[in-house]
């Protein structure tokens, strides 16, 4: 164990370096889960999530855990034994959603486009005549690619669209509302610029409607959670339900501030020049783009491992010489892909420059 | 919102102040989830926890989200549908208990004993021949008893002992393997002295062999968990499972490493000490305690609301006035007993000297 402290580029696809904002909250004293100051934070939060979600969901909040708890609640309180819920794969996230369907019970349709392609609505739509839940993910970070959810939300008719806004959030352009997202749900690691730990989520009146009476998760149950974060608000209706992760709402918080302060649209700008400047920059090293051109992510580029180099000593060696992370592909594309995020405060271009200087070095451009 | 910063004197039932350690290693800079000193923090974290759970039991690894979904992970992971669970209920902990291994499919024995008793074993004995889990708590947190966990292992048969260690865990005695604890989960708010957000989980060799194939959970899917955190060492066998929250478990690692630093027995007297002054000093003020004698915990204590004192009067002026927090009871006590946590940092005489002279103030005495 070494007792120096590292400072590493974050540049893989998550976790990001956070906001220095969220960074300083993190260590400020702690304050108890039901201290007025405290309920005075989560609300703050809960607010700034409706604007990076871009909705007036009521219920909008953090789930106590990481990301891929925000899935698993999204299915797990809305999903009846039996229900057919037809879901988008294009990556490794869709996947993970046809199996956290099934064990909720779900009857999954699922729908494969190749991995570096974005979702094709009309495809969805055909694949069955009555969902009562059509899933999608919005920016998928296995492979970089961005599929549109609002064609999504032109055709999902009677049923809930579900969506996994992990890589989006907070970075590119999201409008659960006007796409008629009824339940989505994210992380705090990538574009929002916070570490690791909470799930944002946010539920229409719609979904809220069909939700599962008594959900096979406790830990979950949006029901009992919703009596916590302020159904109405004061702190008189508060009612315990578990002991709310204080430090890394107060951080969430503000993170959220941040972006809030410098603006959504700035903060997408930002996104939006950093990743074209880094894809640019790698085709001008003649090196090839994955995912599909118009359905690039900024945030996340995914790119192919150039013939004859081997992708986990470049990776090794950003890391030991550069103090730079950068990630592998997944699945099939584990050792032929890269994954270069440039996320929260990285959407930058110092961070551009870096990694492109120091992958010019390490390839030997 | 406020833009100054509060210190409060975290003494109700949790979460208290965290150790300056854990604090401090919140805000350090963030790094990967796989970079290799991460997997160094996270090994250290684990051998850490073994430590203070009193095992040897390779599975023992924090559960990335609060000591409720630690219950939730050590029902969903071990109870097959129609399976017999019979739960020693003495608290509200004990009453969650039932509720959760209910939506897990159990078929819930439920043996009841007065709130601020412990649980007795030779009735949770007699409540069934053979269930396939006994379910206790060793700490209530909502009533500050202690049961015997030991009696509960010596009467277990072929059951697997499940014990909710969420209150005691880095404070008072505790003994995984010796007592026979089968499946322990905890948080990390309490005595551990690090703000919540992990449930350190053990499961033994015997309970590994019963778990559930595919659990109704993904994200408590311990079978998938322990692929992340090392069923072997090295970083080569680590597979990707969640993005860990990678803050909060350098912040445990280094409560962790505070705690073993000063010496497991020595921060257990102290919990005993700070315990036994605040309880002496209680009752030499004229209050009652409310725990039974003999079984009441050092790092929580349970104490009568006086006859014709308002508590939440009592509760607000301490906060106000002194920046204190002490908790409320649960449930039919919530406005006559009030929780007095000394844990972690707080198990000090000076936090003691605290709250008796804020008390003594407060009520006049």
């Amino acid at each position: 164990m070494t007792n120096t402290l590292t400072v590493r580029h974050l540049f893989g696809p998550g976790p990001s370096n956070p906001y220095p904002e969220a960074t300083e909250a993190l260590a400020r004293p702690l304050i108890g889960h039901l201290d007025p100051q405290f309920l005075e934070i989560m609300d703050r939060a809960c607010d700034g999530l409706r604007q990076v979600w871009g909705t007036s969901n009521r219920r909008t909040l953090p789930i106590s855990a990481t990301g891929s708890a925000g899935m698993e609640a999204a299915f797990v309180n809305f999903v009846n034994p039996g229900d057919v819920v037809v879901v988008a794969v294009n990556g490794l996230f869709g996947e993970r959603m046809c199996d956290v369907a099934a064990r909720c019970g779900a009857e999954v349709v699922r729908v494969d486009f190749p991995f570096g392609q974005p979702v094709d609505a009309q495809k969805v739509a055909e694949a069955h005549p009555n969902p009562a839940i059509i899933a999608a993910v919005h920016a998928e970070t296995s492979t970089g690619a961005r599929s549109d959810i609002a064609a999504l939300g032109a055709i999902k008719g009677d049923a809930l669209l579900l969506v996994d806004a992990v890589t989006s959030i907070g970075g590119i352009e999201l409008k659960a509302d006007e796409w008629g997202i009824d339940i989505g749900y994210a992380g705090t690691q990538k574009c929002l610029g916070v570490a690791p730990g909470l799930a944002p989520f946010t539920v229409s009146d719609r979904a809220w409607e069909r939700r599962v009476e008594n959900p096979r998760s406790w830990y979950l149950d949006l029901g009992m959670l919703g009596g916590y974060v302020g159904e109405t608000s004061g702190s008189a209706s508060r009612t315990y339900h578990h002991t709310a992760p204080v430090a890394m709402i107060a951080s969430l918080d503000a993170g959220l501030q941040r972006i809030l302060g410098e603006g959504l649209d700035a903060v997408r700008d930002r996104h939006y020049a950093a990743g074209q400047a880094l894809q640019d920059g790698l085709e001008a090293m003649g090196l090839e783009l994955f995912a599909a051109e118009g359905y690039r992510l900024p945030e996340l580029t995914t790119v192919k491992v150039p013939e004859g180099v081997d992708s986990a000593a470049v990776r090794k060696e950003l890391l030991e010489k550069y103090n730079l992370e950068i990630g592998a592909g997944v699945k099939e594309f584990a050792s032929t892909v890269w994954r270069i995020g440039l996320m929260g405060p990285n959407a930058a271009p110092d961070s551009v420059a870096l990694i492109l200087g120091a992958l010019k070095d390490v390839l030997g451009k």
